[in-house]
């Protein structure tokens, strides 16, 4: 027998499908967004899933994979095209391409889906969203700044609160800076600079004395594993030590503030200096409430500790100019240190970044799935300034700066603070009793959908399965989540009326029928065909 | 010299960008379907834009080019990928991995992107959206006739008028009954069926004279090309065009009912009949106003017609039944021929259909880019039953029916008819008058967007160009449509105000300068800065 195989009724691997409620969910966190990217001028960009592999370029960090991270395939014109890898390098791309028709500075946001061929593991897929705004055209740290403020704005707006965000900014040319002074700069110093920017970005995960071995000789991890390091002198090292320490630094420094805030007998102000250094490892200011001026004292005291750091090198002293910029900006707009910080421990793994960059993370605990000790919830958006990408294309310097948010990931906060606004209630769900009949429930869910009184419509569906066995039909309803199921049997049809099932008190009568409150409230009413609406309504609360 | 080659900034061939209110239309537009689909019931889906090329499956109409119309590449572990070609491939897949766990039936929606390998034309994408409603393990006429009534309400909410579409409905149960009476059934008659099939769907161009040529020895179209016919003897092809030319037959039955009325003395009735015979090229009832009854005759009459037309043929009847069946529910819910009409002459294109097929088509007249000729519309959305999909993946049996809109069409009838809903007013563009006053300027947007008094926030942005030259900024706000410019210079500054440039009224003035009722209104006005926000509003006319 040669029988057909049948195809594999399967995802792709590294690929899912969202239902229901993951879709509304996210949608309308994506809606927020939009508003809040609207509201300061922002405009919608969407382009094709398709580009040319040369538009796309190669800017995707971490890539191990032969064909460079990217889905790709040849065009029967013999044009090589792929699937984006995320939105910055299409936005170069029409912003060159439409250099003459748009607005400069120009100021787009954009969401959508897009593609890595990676590896797939667990919860690691191959397709996500993204969701970006960038200024395109503006070489004015003001772009950065409103970035940044735009960030945490829309951050609140999708209901994660003052307090558990920060958005922690740095600038790529303090980092070279520190290069600069630890003797990296150099073309031939390439390699080493990529370990220690590696170094620091993985700060948080390593900690002081990891990154301090992939300075040096190198890093065994717990697996066993070797990590050849920077092999940077104990000088060198000492240099990029300085600066990875930053925060440690301004803490030694608020501690000292705090005993001669104390000695000259503020001893309130000494309190919140050394309760912000007990807070480390959350955002400063989340518990506290920090005045102003407190607040400040923190961008101020990291500042200054760059401006020492990187004093040798100009391309150190104007990144941490431009940081000083920005924190003044903001400061002004009442953005301080508890929302927007300066933090040089933020890297940023992609190559174009240029000058600032930024990322967001959430400071809120949760607990981590491998050790099952609570920690932060981390980074769910970054960005930075790419004055480079549209260069590319026209040969002229097009400064941009432009934010990322990770969608699933932010969504996944929202979820675990129990902030998502997704419907999770089903249909009123019409059984059918006798399919002869079938016009009549018809007419029913037509009179809940579109209501004869102009009032609001209610979601409703009549059972389209075999009605046979009513028992399937009510465990249907029970499976879309159904708050209300309506029963209509040849009894009822001659009397005009129809019997309203309640089906979450029924569910709640089920779990504990006990309880005295359920006593009085029927699960079941039988009212006339001509109230089904209005009745229905009822149960609803509406 | 050997300079690299710049990459070109160009979207590849057929693909496109969405700008600004292009965007927001579409979602726009998507939402009020949304709104629709859910209130039926029907859940959201997103799948991935990646499948493998077995779970595809080759369903695509009129391919003509190598790899069968899909973007295709083969995955390094071997399997074959593709991006999606519709929306209806993909949820077949889905109904058959997660059978036992969704809901039976399964009602889903789905918008979003599909892509097709074709040779890209003048208005023709390689990338495009889809809006698609199904009901997924629902054998019954009722889960058709629900999707015929989801679609008219989905047309009038996004603001099409009724009068303004119609949706058509015919069977592919009638067709092949057809078939069978003409002596086509058979799997050796399978090229002629589908040269006849084709022959049908293509009556609104060709014409009667031209489908009879396609049904015997072939046709020579305008350009000289020639298209081979299905061969049918005179008897056959009788038969077929019998079927063809129902809606024709339909008239003459009116006609003759016409004469009767008039026999009978109902003048009235006898009139409309005669206007319905009249606007043959319209939907029935658009410009009439028909009673019920009188819009029911219509497809009464159809139906009758058809009856006979396939009286020898067992699967020809069925399908008649099957249709009288879905006008019946859709004439009890008040959906009459005006709205859902039966129609003969959809064919739609795809190869899986088994049963019911719909059409929506919009009615009112555009001028043909071609001919410049007035003619309808056309078609929007279509889809049908098609039962075997699902049995692909599992060997069993899975009815389903459902619709896709035609996304980009729809918006171009919504445009055509100015009902759009994108906004096309821009931000208010606070200008720099000086770049070391920055903070104040940014101060000020934030107050516009972040109102002190918790009333209507206001979009709002501060220019980040090079603010060297004023006049550019003004450019600037001109470009981006902002209806007001916010202005602070020195002075302003000293005296704490502000100066607020109403630029719609300016550019009013600006084009009729004469006009009285601007005499009065300034174009400019200078208010305390401390009214910025007010002020502002009274402008917007908020």
């Amino acid at each position: 027998m040669d029988k057909p195989r049948r195809p594999r009724a399967e995802t792709p691997k590294g690929f899912r499908d969202y239902f229901g409620t993951e879709v509304t969910e996210r949608k309308a966190m994506l809606d927020a967004i939009a508003g809040v990217y609207h509201r300061y001028g922002f405009d919608p960009l969407e382009t094709a899933a398709v580009e040319t592999v040369e538009a796309l370029g190669k800017y995707l960090p971490d890539v191990d994979r032969p064909n460079e991270g990217v889905f790709a395939w040849q065009d029967e014109d013999a044009d090589w095209l792929a699937l984006r890898y995320d939105l910055t390098a299409p936005l170069a791309r029409v912003a060159a391409q439409y250099r003459n028709e748009l607005p400069s500075p120009y100021r787009r946001y954009a969401m959508g889906p897009v593609w890595r061929n990676e590896k797939p593991g667990p919860g690691r897929f191959r397709q996500f969203y993204q969701c970006d705004a960038d200024t395109v055209g503006s070489g004015s740290v003001a772009a950065d700044a409103e970035i940044c403020a735009m960030l945490a704005d829309a951050l609140e707006a999708v209901g994660i609160e003052r307090g558990d965000y920060v958005v922690k900014v740095n600038n790529r040319k303090v980092l070279n800076g520190v290069m600069e002074v630890a003797g990296l700069a150099g073309d031939d110093k390439e390699a080493e600079r990529g370990i220690v920017l590696r170094a620091i970005d993985k700060i948080d995960r390593l900690g002081v004395e990891g990154v301090r071995a992939l300075l040096g000789e190198g890093r065994t991890d717990e697996s066993g594993d070797f990590s050849k390091g920077a092999g940077l002198s104990e000088e060198q090292a000492e240099v990029v030590m300085g600066f990875v320490s930053a925060s440690s630094k301004v803490m030694d420094r608020l501690d000292a503030h705090a005993r001669i805030a104390r000695e000259a007998g503020s001893e309130a102000f000494a309190d919140t200096l050394e309760r912000a250094v007990f807070s480390e490892t959350m955002a400063i200011g989340q518990d506290l409430d920090l005045s102003i001026a407190e607040k400040r004292v923190w961008n101020e005291f990291t500042l200054e500790h760059l401006d020492g750091l990187v004093a040798n090198s100009a391309t150190g002293s104007e990144g941490v100019a431009e940081l000083r910029a920005i924190a003044d900006l903001l400061a002004a707009q009442d953005y301080q240190a508890d929302r927007i910080r300066i933090d040089p421990g933020v890297v940023r793994g992609l190559g174009y970044y240029t000058g600032p960059v930024y990322e967001a993370e959430l400071t809120f605990p949760i607990t981590d799935e491998k050790t099952g000790r609570p920690r932060n919830f981390g980074s769910v958006a970054g960005g930075g300034r790419y004055d480079g990408l549209v260069k590319r294309f026209t040969g002229q310097e097009v400064p941009a700066t432009g934010v990322s948010i990770g969608v699933d990931r932010l969504l996944a906060a929202l979820r675990a603070k129990g902030r998502t606004q997704g419907e999770a209630q089903g249909p009123v769900v019409v059984t059918v009793m006798d399919r002869n009949r079938m016009a009549d429930y018809m007419g029913m869910v037509n009179d809940l959908r579109n209501p004869e009184d102009g009032g609001e419509r209610i979601r409703a569906e009549v059972y389209l399965g075999n009605p046979k066995n009513f028992g399937n039909q009510l465990k249907y309803a029970d499976k879309r989540q159904s708050p209300v199921a309506v029963i209509q049997g040849g009894n009822e049809a001659e009397k005009g009326t129809v019997i309203l099932k309640d089906l979450i008190l029924g569910a709640k009568i089920a779990e504990s029928a006990t309880l005295e409150e359920w006593r009085d409230r029927p699960a079941q009413v039988e009212v006339p065909r001509a109230d089904l609406v209005a009745e229905v309504r009822k149960m609803l609360g509406k």
